[in-house]
């Protein structure tokens, strides 16, 4: 295997946090040389996830320094390994949460590689199987095994294509798993940020009724008249939300901040479920809101390279795409910090083509 | 509509709890006339159900007494309107949790009225149509709308068939719903009291493979030995847990008392799902335990007419029959005593028949 190394003489130039403040600087690596299977990716452009604000700050206590942030990556092939057929120089390629996993077991047999047996590679701060730690896409290009990379159909831009990778898959995924493509049904969507906002395209598109909840009314006329959602409901407004009352067949709940469940669980018809894919501190109901009407919480964290591929093929021929706000990289920190704020309509992406010099 | 009466010349002798200290005592009432579509069944007898405890005692709030408790009904038809086709004298008869319904919701056509949208009437402590307050089966008689009541086929014994009613579909319905019914698979069943010691049966019959945790070593023999499980766990054994993690497709959560939910979502595959059917104090768990590996957590309260009818005939069939005390309604205090303390294996009947006089 090749071998990566940290150096100022590196190959890659990349954006990195060097300690908990989760502050990026310029920052130059390796990466490894391209292995038969890889596809080299200059990058053209990488979003900022909230997973972008909580590893390099070490929220999970398994950060690995420097760290270079970024797994929502499109980009241009530059180069193929040998024995590579899906992709050629040139084609438009995106690489989203996860680089490996163990191509071997049901799950990635399946192209379900984010439940692999024995878990997927990370994009960043993961050890991979040759022993480096994998670095994201904060970064000038990027070498990955071209079963983890995705066709971006031609027309689609880059800039759009790259919140896909992690907050589009994100909402896709439990959302085509519990069966919400199938128009008529009524969506609830918690919190309008990266993914609570394609949560409302995607249920636009499957022909689904939109609820969109948020803590501000700050949202509503973007929510109604720009995304298409049916019906905007303040979370605070007690009326309006007891109004609702058993008349949603899935929530898709976004929001970071803690919010009670009960509430919710009481909006969802019988046998209705509130899937989890952001990430509040705890899970707090009480067991009558599940046994009551058959009532389920799940989770979900993006999808498998299947799925991907389906869900970019899919925004591409529903003309779906991400609204986004593009930064060059040097506005990183400041946009992480808004983002923590949650004052982003509503994904940064990074410019990186154009700003990483 | 027909009159139902509180009276001490009432047709019907009963027990009824009649304030806050739920302890029950004789209580003569009268139960409505025969109407056109309704089933007059002589009660032999009723199992007792850990509501007859919380509902007696008013932990709900919305005790109306006199109560007379009881929703596991097992008797022989005495008497039937003109309109029943399904029931003659003399027929076995089982009544469960309800005992009316819309009966014009898609639910209720689809014989599944526990979810109903108007919501079912409990076989007890509710008002029914009528304005009467619904009485349960810790009583000489009852009369129920045919819809309600169920076959049990010849050579099933009553006793037997009682506890089936509540217990048996509570833990039958989330089984099926969840195509827990595929040989093969792995169950965990959390506490093995009346619920618990049925999925473990329901589960062998499925072809599971069965693990029972239980907070106490004394059930683990009998476990196994007795109701066929193939592991039996002590949940405070850190080891013992650790190693079965990601091994269970389905866990089904008996267990009244309040326990760690993270510990048990870790024990799940990759999508499994636990569903509560007992009712501790609150749910609480970190999202992780839903987001990473897409589990659910999820609710469930016994089943609709037509899936306790299905459940009745498979244990005929397969020949599952609950393991029970049997006892006089005398010893009915000292019973929802030993309830409390677990102390049953597993299911209380009363000998109504031969006790009630």
């Amino acid at each position: 295997m090749s071998s990566q190394t940290s150096s100022v003489n590196g190959n890659c130039l990349g954006w990195a946090a060097t300690d908990e403040s989760g502050v990026l600087s310029p920052y130059k690596f390796t990466r490894r040389n391209l292995q038969n299977d890889d596809v080299s990716i200059r990058i053209t452009h990488c979003g900022i996830c909230y997973a972008d604000v909580v590893f390099p700050r070490n929220k999970h206590g398994n950060a690995k320094y420097p760290m270079v942030p970024g797994h929502e990556i499109a980009g241009i092939v530059q180069e193929v390994g040998p024995n590579v057929h899906g992709f050629k120089v040139g084609d438009h390629v995106g690489v989203g949460t996860f680089v490996n996993s163990c191509r071997d077991c049901d799950y990635c047999r399946d192209g379900q590689e984010i439940s692999c047996e024995k878990g997927p590679v990370f994009t960043y701060n993961h050890v991979d199987a040759d022993g480096t730690i994998t670095k994201g896409g904060f970064s000038s290009y990027i070498v990955a095994h071209e079963r983890y990379c995705f066709k971006i159909p031609e027309g689609y831009p880059l800039a759009s294509a790259a919140p896909l990778l992690c907050a589009g898959i994100t909402v896709y995924s439990p959302m085509i798993r519990h069966k919400m493509n199938k128009a008529g049904k009524s969506l609830g969507v918690i919190g309008l940020g990266g993914l609570g906002h394609l949560a409302v395209k995607f249920g636009k598109a499957f022909g689904l009724n939109v609820t969109v909840f948020s803590t501000s009314l700050s949202k509503k006329e973007e929510a109604l008249s720009l995304l298409g959602a049916d019906n905007f409901v303040v979370s605070s407004n007690q009326g309006e939300m007891t109004a609702l009352a058993k008349s949603l067949d899935f929530i898709i709940d976004t929001a970071s901040g803690d919010h009670p469940f009960d509430l919710y669980m009481s909006l969802l018809k019988t046998a209705g479920v509130l899937v989890l894919v952001g990430a509040p501190s705890e899970v707090k109901l009480s067991p009558l809101s599940l046994i009551m009407g058959m009532k389920s919480i799940s989770g979900s964290a993006t999808g498998g390279t299947k799925q991907t591929q389906e869900m970019i093929d899919f925004c591409a021929a529903h003309k779906i795409y991400p609204n986004i706000e593009l930064v060059p990289i040097q506005y990183v920190n400041e946009a992480l910090e808004r983002l923590i704020k949650r004052d982003v309509k509503y994904r940064f992406v990074i410019d990186v083509e154009n700003s990483l010099k």
